[in-house]
């Protein structure tokens, strides 16, 4: 019914607290645990096409927020930004154990 | 009246465009622009407690989304990895103008 995105993924991860308690229920079963709508539909009694509503209005909400944070656009830059380093030091033979721990925790911290 | 702080600074840089049209307004000039509340209250035409209780409610919602997402806490324990990161670098002398670009590109991300 919807494409089960990593971009949705991430934007669940990023942004899930700015949610309403049914809204994360609905998109997390259906996007992280990959629920089909029928299942999530049963889960709370409530019909498949309320269940549709809510996950497409929470992603428009998710988007929004991208839209207006850019959480995920930045994290994506900084990935790139952090490998094109990793691989001048490596071609630079100084990626030793402690400029490989730290560039791994800057990876981490997203 | 309010401790002008780089944090509210910060918080109104990152988190603005969740805020309604007047809530930026009022937090921009007095943070950004650093006018007293009675010079707002004058501009708009209200009373200063109005521009007072206005700011003082926007910094509680500019603290929450904080709370909730996290994005200058992040934000500052990266600066610290990177500065540790780049501390490294020039002591290993392998801080030319390629690493210390990308570097800086990373920083100037947040």
């Amino acid at each position: 019914m919807f494409e089960k995105t990593t971009r949705m993924n991430f934007l669940i991860d990023i942004y899930d607290s700015l949610l309403t308690e049914k809204q994360r229920s609905y998109v997390s079963l259906y996007y992280l645990e990959d629920l089909s709508l029928g299942e999530i539909a049963e889960e709370y009694e409530v019909s498949r096409q309320a269940v549709y509503d809510n996950i497409k209005r929470t992603e428009a909400v998710l988007e929004n927020y991208e839209e207006k944070l850019g959480v995920l656009k930045k994290y994506q830059e900084r990935e790139q930004l952090i490998e094109r380093l990793e691989r001048r030091l490596q071609e630079e033979q100084v990626l030793d154990n402690e400029v490989a721990g730290l560039l791994q925790q800057l990876k981490n911290m997203d």
